[in-house]
């Protein structure tokens, strides 16, 4: 069976990788990036590896597409009573998660084996990669000082404005042998770039020296999908940054993102008059609903980048 | 004000530790066995600790002596998911305990510091004291073989017959500075050994090294409160420990095993025929109702141990 790979970082990009995993099962795997990562209360929290995680085991809170659906709070209610910090909503399901993974590192084991073993348990099938297996920690940088992402992230809401983007210890990762595996597969028949963020999602997956060029090596099609809506994200602080950024709050810049790296790009049909530019950026255009409110529409989209890297064959 | 010492182990001594706490407030400090602690999935667990810092401050389950009232289960149940260990029921409450500790812990910090923050938080005006912080762990020997304490406890449900026990760790420990400082403070007017298992619990506390020195010190009364009734434990192995130890189960061996550290021994009155063979051991001895079925009990128990060692006095 043709494998495919697919790059992912939080919600948007756990929705996509789930339609995928639906069509592919076990002939998926989703490198995820891990640069969100941060230790809380001593516990090791890797956030876009749970959420593909609980998303493609069925358990996703739906609500805020984090966490785990009827999740409870008493952990973080009895810790803000002990002064414990209550910034970031670690729930008492989701904890297992965090506990667990943080006694397995602690004895020397490595994420990408811990996660395996985790998404074992929870039934998926498709492999979740974390993208390097060595810290990589993406720091905000801002007008007032660098921030952790987590502290911008969550502790901020995202409001103060960025002017950049450093990702920390990534000269010193390299993919995982896993990752490397999946890459160099004879089975490899295409790569789909989620619609996550780009700039703190993909771009430090991007950023694991060598990474780039496993994506290229094997000359299959490389198909990214805009998160970027009419103009807007559908969810997330991708088109804030974008302005913050100076560029065009558009799928175009998108398409110039990615650039180099994507053989098309899949955008939504709202989007459907920036398609010559884009072809004129040198890089192929799909236009479909990219919205994805239903589990149908994660099947669609996902089906569609399928098609769309069939036609576009290998490069 | 005259300040008395407590020595408690779980349940139990935490009981009475809460009726002295109730008349005597931040004039009670309870020095608390530690050797029950152990690290489970990666966590710190302080048993006995916990249990005497819920009591005291009015959130311990009342049915089961140990852990937060009105607990719920959703990380264990989540962990198990996992493959976790759920052997040891570690609730979604009582978790910000350990998880906090822990962060401390590994940042350096002592148990007594920790449990003294935590303690604040929960309005405990008494003190809460480790008896050291130095790791102290109780291995029970049995005709199988040496088994870790909770392994014996809570994994095998004590079902294995003890055949003797080792405080690993204590020949090097000490007393911490809190708890020399108490011991040593111009206010002490009396100590009280809770009716805590006195092999398991009060054992541990007696083999820190300086531990009994420093209780006799101050030539201050020694109560101690029999943890049997009747012949029988009221909650936990005491009475099977004893008979596997070949020891007589009763009261007369409790005053046996306390002879040269306590000069008074509260017994029930269904043991009242035991008080002249007691007596006859050189130890003083009350007659009182010693089982804490309400807070009333706790308090009037309380009562009766602080009048006994007034009538005893300086020794």
């Amino acid at each position: 069976m043709p494998m495919i790979v697919a790059l992912a970082g939080g919600v948007g990009g756990a929705k996509l990788a789930d339609g995928l995993a639906a069509l592919l099962g076990r002939d998926l795997a989703v490198v995820v990036n891990t640069a969100d990562d941060f230790d809380h209360m001593g516990l090791r929290v890797s956030p876009d590896v749970d959420t593909v995680m609980y998303t493609l085991a069925g358990i996703a809170n739906p609500e805020t597409g984090w966490g785990i659906a009827g999740e409870s709070w008493n952990f973080l209610d009895q810790a803000a009573r002990f002064g414990g910090p209550a910034w970031f909503r670690l729930g008492d399901r989701d904890l297992a998660t965090h506990v667990l993974r943080t006694e397995r590192l602690r004895r020397g084991e490595r994420p990408t084996v811990i996660a395996a073993d985790m998404c074992r348990a929870l039934g998926i099938e498709a492999a979740i990669l974390p993208m390097s297996d060595a810290p990589v920690r993406t720091i905000v940088q801002t007008a007032g000082g660098p921030l952790a992402f987590q502290d911008y992230f969550v502790g901020r809401h995202c409001e103060v404005a960025v002017t950049g983007f450093v990702f920390e210890g990534a000269e010193r990762a390299t993919p995982s042998g896993e990752v490397c595996g999946v890459l160099a597969s004879q089975a490899l028949a295409a790569i789909i770039v989620c619609p996550s963020n780009p700039f703190v999602s993909v771009d430090p997956i991007l950023a694991v020296p060598g990474m780039r060029d496993l994506l290229r090596a094997r000359r299959v099609p490389v198909v990214a999908v805009s998160p970027i809506i009419g103009g807007a994200a559908v969810k997330g602080p991708a088109a804030k940054m974008m302005g913050e950024l100076g560029l065009e709050v558009s799928t175009r810049s998108i398409a110039a993102h990615y650039r180099g790296l994507a053989h098309g790009l899949v955008i939504d049909m709202a989007d459907a008059a920036l398609a010559p530019a884009i072809e004129g950026m040198g890089m192929a255009v799909r236009i479909v609903p990219t919205l994805m409110r239903s589990v149908a529409d994660r099947r669609a989209l996902a089906q569609a980048c399928l098609d769309f890297a069939a036609a576009l064959g290998r490069r």
